[in-house]
């Protein structure tokens, strides 16, 4: 089933999603910015799709029409765009509730959200993004699923309580793994040694611990309880307090999951 | 260039370095350890190397041993060896320095350190091993570098006080990065989700992140200066006031970095 889709923003999201939605064969008719330029950018790598200004879409063709904003303008756009008649308006984010669409002119409201990080100009083939799906409406909610379905990706129908928690734990996973990535990187560096001799370890520890658990996967001083090197270690991290402090923090919940 | 060697313990490291060193073409001629059966399982699986709960190596025809064995063991195993003339005694850990050797009655000493997680019975590459070696004599570095060749290993040359930075770095990149992958595991299970759709993204986001390195790799709310969101998990995560404390260091940090 091929559906008519208009696209509220002219970030990354809307960026890839766009593309993935044509590509899917879906028509993308229209995709708006605040600044035509930034919309332009978009449309410029579409077939057909109009870039606009205007947030009113009663002569639109679509029916389905995503906002892909930043979440503190969620709101303003879905308050502010004129849909036509039996229109589902969803949004794409991962901290907002559905309630935040309740005061649009849409006939029914979803949320279409991509659980993955994405990168403007680095392809992403979405048949490797979770997409979390919501609505009220059951029709609503069947057509969100035609629509992952279309782009071959892994989906999920998850409430917006439930969604908070997976933002958090993907906060855990994706952010804060990253930003530990960093903190070696910056010691090795530090040290003048490269960061290419951590790689191999990181590569099979990640997919070690996405094959059998994290807990079975675990390794190093802490769960060994092995005292003289966690203090040798935070010895070493005295150079910087806050470094030394995740370090006991980190270590100290590894002692204490287990 | 074939070597024989002898491996001094029977752990995970030991279990993988005797068999990828005889696939390498070398001759494992003994293992040792304090459990004859523990010597046995892994001499089990290679051609022809005799277990072995003696320390008295005079009459081996080994010119390299390598012991692998806890740290804590280490400076116990290299007193007791009995080595013959002209030995190379190697050990393997990342944490402990060249010195604890010292005292043993090898010719040369050296270490030879494959910075990454062992996990029994399933199978690893060495190619995908970084090993860190180092030796005082020119010499012995020459033939550790052979030996990690032979493996098809990367290799790098480490000294003992760098050698402890990449433990520490290592650390953070792995056994942390893990520890957080379970801190999402919990998460997801506690509302009753499944982790299955966190592992794209957490895929994505490691893969992109070695590539362009963890400073352009970020994404979250913490370098997005979101402080709504950071604050509405924060509350999310009061259950746990530990895992409120590392949700809200790492966020400082990511905040400090930037």
């Amino acid at each position: 089933m091929k559906f008519d889709i208009a696209i509220l923003g002219s970030g990354n999201v809307a960026w890839h999603l766009s593309a993935a939605l044509e590509n899917a064969g879906h028509e993308i008719t229209e995709v708006y910015s605040r600044n035509l330029d930034h919309a332009r950018r978009i449309t410029g790598r579409l077939y057909a799709t109009e870039a606009t200004d205007d947030l009113d879409f009663s002569e639109s063709k679509a029916r389905i029409f995503i906002i892909a904003v930043s979440d503190q303008a969620i709101a303003e756009v879905a308050d502010a765009v004129i849909l036509p008649e039996n229109s589902i308006l969803l949004h794409t984010s991962g901290s907002m509730p559905l309630e935040i669409l309740e005061y649009s002119s849409a006939s029914y409201t979803g949320i279409f959200y991509p659980l993955q990080t994405f990168t403007r100009n680095s392809a992403l083939d979405f048949v490797d993004v979770s997409l979390l799906l919501e609505s009220e409406d059951a029709e609503t909610l069947r057509i969100l699923k035609k629509l992952a379905a279309s782009l071959s990706s892994p989906h999920y129908t998850v409430k917006s309580k439930d969604r908070k928690a997976v933002h958090v734990a993907a906060v855990f996973a994706s952010n804060f793994t990253n930003h530990l990535i960093g903190i070696a990187e910056e010691i090795m560096h530090r040290q003048g040694l490269e960061m290419e001799m951590l790689k191999p370890l990181i590569i099979e520890q990640i997919s070690k611990c996405l094959q059998v658990g994290a807990k079975a996967a675990q390794t190093g001083p802490a769960i060994r309880e092995d005292y003289p090197t966690l203090e040798a270690h935070h010895q070493f991290l005295t150079y910087n307090e806050q470094l030394a402090e995740i370090y006991r923090l980190m270590s100290q919940d590894i002692l204490d999951a287990n």
